[in-house]
């Protein structure tokens, strides 16, 4: 981390004039539209006769959120600097996020839902005219989703040099054979198309042995074997899927970017969104607070209101410092990924992407313990909550990978920065006390 | 706490000579008998028509476990110093549980299982000769299983002063109503009766307002509402019921002990109880250290074993120093309530219950860190142990309210010692720096 | 705290152009005026007769530098929009003040040392035109220095209710009798005056029972009865003294503001001085990171640079993360006083002063740790850094004060905000499972 | 660490019945000869001329105490199961350590003070007559005192292959140079004799190219540079001495045991001593906690007793349960030490040197908090407990190198123990759920 600002604006975390509008149609669409057909939405998972499938009358109630949300203008907003849809900057989108994260239709409904917005990036960023055509436009129309097949079971995914899903060229057709889990959205009927990380070179340097490639999901071959739990939960029907992938024949031309370029691909599309989790997180931790007040209100023991009790006022108030820490952090990394080079921008998303989910998770698990029994229950939300948000610290890279990334960065800045060496040299070198 | 020791033999925490066959015999029992069927007995649960039953192949493994057990004389040995069963000490029976952890069949298998144990200690002591010959006989036969009905959704029920549940005398028969939630095993078919904490004189002193009655669960007005989820899971068919109870009838005499005993009999049965789940606890951190070690040794990242980067080591040391020292403290609370009063053993107790369920926690969550994706999957057991331990914290008293009733304690004994408050006044008291 | 951004530019945390140049100033006079006579002038501590006084060629010494400064412009910029001196702006200054803790003369050097920054900003606002002629202007020069009589050896100061020294007015004098303690600056032999917080009317509601007072150092009764340690450090000459005030008589025009006024000054003062407490506190932080990466990389054990062992690196990490958090948030309380009302930014201030000194008490003893028994010893600056911090954890009210205010702002807030409150009725409204 | 109970006496932590009158005569000569004269002896610090001498009537005192001691058959019985004292087991030992840490002219006055406890039982076990003759019967007459020459400045000397001090055999004498710091008793003027630790061989194998030397103090060449402070303090005239070895020559026969055998020697005598400490050191978290609450209870704010006021009974009972475990942790690792072969038991020393000087650190910084200011002044003796404190997380190997131990032990089990490792198997070895 540089001591200095690197660049002037760094630290100006004002949402842009410009976006201020259509973040104020944002709030209306989640208010208005969104929110007031939520509870439909949800009770409509328990009439379902396939739990891997949609209600038509859920197919119908996104349709309509989706055709609203076109009319207002509210579409396609999340790439940075794209000619396709708003363009928006990191920073912008950001406070966006937060309000993204209230209503769990509100993302899908404005075409905004992981893990279609990262692989919408890659597509648009090194996809061939051929390959938008084909996969692109549909994502953007909202009319398929997609899934991006990185992390595998037998294998310390965390280290990309790791993976083993093997992709061989064989005439025009590259043949797939491996194992993927934890796939996200590949449960849903929906899903047509997976970026599939795979092997295509063992013998070149590390960094190039890695290539993506474009696989349909009805592709012989791609076995979806069963849905990943998180806690028990399995969130069909979008899901976090195991597939095996056995024999699985695609065009030599569904090669994303060239061959070897698996790794670059993936420096492109992790960083906004990992910031894009982030946000959401920090509106979790918001919703946590505000349980854990509203129960800490009305509930009495041993003649106290239970938000009088102990600790429990020092624990609010930790939580609202952490969480206005973790939202500073949040924006200034997505600034940064707006004005700084890749480099320096990479280690702000490790710093929050370490720093966020494992602090929401305390203020959550918090909130369980003042709640009592319903806490960990159906009749409150933070058990889900907290499920989603220990996952996100093991999910893009282990918190211990992060910090790894950071640590290693920060080594490198002190050993070439003169100024901080030498401050060290001055400091030890004189002052020893010699004598009684 | 004193400072002195109170009984010449409290730190004596070695099992006795007499129960070590006994122990032996029960680690024969897990190994030979009840290992070889649990994964059969598991997999049957996915071929019952209703989770909320028991396959009739399941009830057939258990009852050749129980015939197997009671062959060998390994039967009701967990009410302290009673006539009947094997009457171990409390200290002994620390031992024996570690042991039953290992197995989820073991300690049903030797009718040593929660709530159960608790309901026959409490029949045990205060039944009248008919209750205990009504109940107490089929439970300590392993015939019947029962449930204890103490918390209610609408109130903090930390505070036992809170129950609202009324029981009103009409004639011959007590009239309940009420709300109860979180009552663990009602879901079970073989669940029979219930010892339901009421309140039945709001006039009364604070701690003469409750009362404790036998209600069969076939009562008419008895309705289980559902199932308590914890993290999502119902542990069907055994459960965590939400039931409500709606003008439900029972003679009389079903009452314990007498009219104003609840909160008496309470301090009767929480002791022994709480201090089992704790030594399970400490075996579920043990299983969690050797789930971390696995992993760490058979897993690669980065070009070395996942155990020698950063600070797994540190984490594997850590756990096991908290480990050895819960040990300790469960066995000298087991200990504590062999050879001291009451007042004393219950601040033991406090201890080892705010004490051991918060730390397995952490440990359960650093080994879930170290298995990646894998941690938090169906494909390890540690999300349900995590999730199992979280709950814990929140039952029986949140430790809160355990951290409250340790630190009167401890300033109640402050205030009541002249050495520890005259060694505060000479440190005090003088020493005061005067001019430069 | 407002979920809604409550101002257009609160998140602009960017310095100001015009202020650029300034800093520069700044940085080129601590690297070319006062790192090299640092040495010097800490060299001749040991050369003093009576440690309670300065050096004649330290007094050379300081005099030089701040003539230099004088000639640069650099001079008494600490008063945010204020006629005298540069009027910088809180976040303005917070950048600067960056840099001066990079050099223990800076701050005295451009007269922006404490306590006296705190006492002209006091008597610039509220002083009558004799009381800034006879005072502020000598203290604006840098001519004489001051000190601040809050604290009480016998009472919980942290709570201004408690004050216990009494100021009676008889005729036209003033008479004090109480004892301060902790009094920083008094045993400088230049400080003149101290500005004394007494109580004048135990009758009075609570928050005008107190007034401030004009005490002149000389005053017969104003008793130095000897520094106050922290941690066996005397800090002389500067120090931290104990007073005992005994029949001092001063002018009845000596009050500020007026009688009752006590309390409301204190808010005045406490703001800024706070903040600027903050930011030298991540100088300190940034100072020991650099330590503990130095030690690392130049010591070897087992094999291995220092830096490579254990969890060192992540150590590394997680400092940078809480560094730039405490610097986002520290800039943020500074913009917060500028553009919002007192109110809200009293809970941003409350934020900073909560978290800061306790996270660079944590990074620090890392640090120290990293440096094994070297780093609690003379040869390493960390332990003396250690102990500034610590103690800033209970100046200016300790931790727990802040948490308090935070968290009872925080509550209001939801009380008050219908938003956060619906949406917890939406949350918890139904009990969703019903029924097996 | 076995699972298994590897002796079946491990965890009787009763102490032997025939210590118990012993402990009383201890407990008897604390309270009634040294309480009465210790506030005496520590005045006559402020009237010495040198302060890194004994004022004629300190020594006068000392000589008094241990005549009554000797009288009472008090003294050298540190030494566990020896001819020569009383031969205490090290758990019986444990307990008196507990009363001894309550008075600090008491280890002295029963000659059990480090680093003298530890040289003599080296001395003891491995010395030759003549050595013993020389050295270890003034010590154990306690007319003369020693210390020990380990760490270094210039490496890390955590791990012991580091060492860099050199003695090389010329003729019948060892000529030895380098550097040592942190020599504890190095200062006190009766102290005459160090055991050195020396690099005597660089090329045999690691474990065997060191040696320790008996070296006089008033050999030519031993030069005390000055005290080494901790935190600023100097703890004169005992003193933490950094002194250079320059061509200083004992005869041949100064070597202990053998060349090569330095390290070997180191393990004998680390274990009890660090026991000892921790021991003490539960001694000063009982004190911190018997000062939070003195203070909790005396003091108001806010309207209440400190004591009542946010989290500080939580803290309260936290500290209890910690002290608890602590105390039968360091009673479980003497026990262990007395019953289990060494390999064993050193890991149990690790485990208590990991565990409690860092425990005992936040609660007497706990401690701190709640005395406001006045917790880090010379009003208390908190800070200079946590000094001490901290200062033991660093010597005798700072606790990363215990938790290396402890982990690596740890590991080695789980790989050497067939039931540990097959039960992981049963665990991992199915992915339970295979399809939707």
């Amino acid at each position: 981390m540089k001591h200095s600002l690197p660049h002037p604006d760094i630290n100006d975390l004002t949402m842009s004039e410009k976006v201020r509008p259509l973040l104020d149609k944002v709030i209306r669409h989640v208010r208005d539209n969104c929110d007031p057909v939520l509870e439909e939405f949800q009770s409509l998972d328990a009439q379902k006769s396939d739990r891997w499938s949609w209600h038509p009358r859920q197919l119908e109630i996104m349709e309509e959120l989706k055709s609203k949300a076109k009319k207002d203008g509210l579409w396609n907003f999340f790439l940075p600097n794209a000619e396709t849809g708003e363009g928006l900057s990191n920073l912008d989108y950001t406070y966006i996020a937060v309000e993204l994260g209230k209503n769990p239709l509100a993302s899908k409904s404005l075409n905004c839902s992981a893990p279609d917005t990262g692989n919408m990036e890659v597509l648009e960023r090194v996809g061939t005219p051929e390959q938008k055509e084909k996969w692109l436009k549909p994502l953007l129309n909202g009319e398929i989703r997609s899934c991006f097949g990185m992390t595998e079971p037998d294998v310390a995914s965390s280290d990309a040099k790791n993976i083993h899903t093997r992709a061989v060229l064989e005439g025009d057709e590259w043949v797939i054979n491996g194992e993927k889990y934890y796939i996200s959205g590949a449960g849903d009927p929906q899903c047509k198309i997976m970026i599939c990380m795979v092997l295509t070179d063992p013998d070149a340097e590390p960094f190039r042995q890695q290539s993506q490639i474009l696989v349909p999901m009805d592709t012989p071959g791609v076995n979806i074997v069963g849905p990943m739990c998180v806690f028990g939960h399995d969130d069909a029907p979008h899901g976090h899927m195991h597939i095996k992938l056995e024999n699985v024949r695609v065009p030599k031309e569904n090669i994303l970017w060239g061959v070897g370029k698996g790794f670059e691909i993936s420096q492109v599309r992790l960083g906004p969104g990992r910031i894009h989790h982030c946000m959401r997180s920090i509106g979790s931790a918001e919703k946590a607070l505000d349980l854990m007040i509203s129960r800490g209100l009305n509930r009495q023991a041993f003649g106290k209101r239970i938000i009088d009790l102990g600790k429990n006022m020092e624990t609010i108030s930790r939580a609202r410092i952490e969480i206005e820490a973790m939202r500073l952090m949040v924006l200034k990394a997505a600034k940064a990924m707006d004005v700084l080079g890749n480099k320096e921008a990479r280690v702000w998303v490790s710093m929050v992407k370490a720093m966020v989910p494992e602090k929401c998770c305390q203020i959550i698990d918090q909130a369980m313990q003042v709640h009592g029994a319903t806490g960990v229950s159906q009749w409150s939300p933070l058990s889900e909550m907290y499920t989603k948000q220990r996952t996100l610290r093991l999910a893009d890279g282990p918190d211990e990978v992060h910090h790894n990334v950071i640590a290693r960065a920060e080594v490198k800045d002190f050993q070439s920065s003169n100024d901080r060496q030498s401050a060290m040299k001055n400091t030890l070198g004189g002052k020893l006390f010699e004598g009684p």
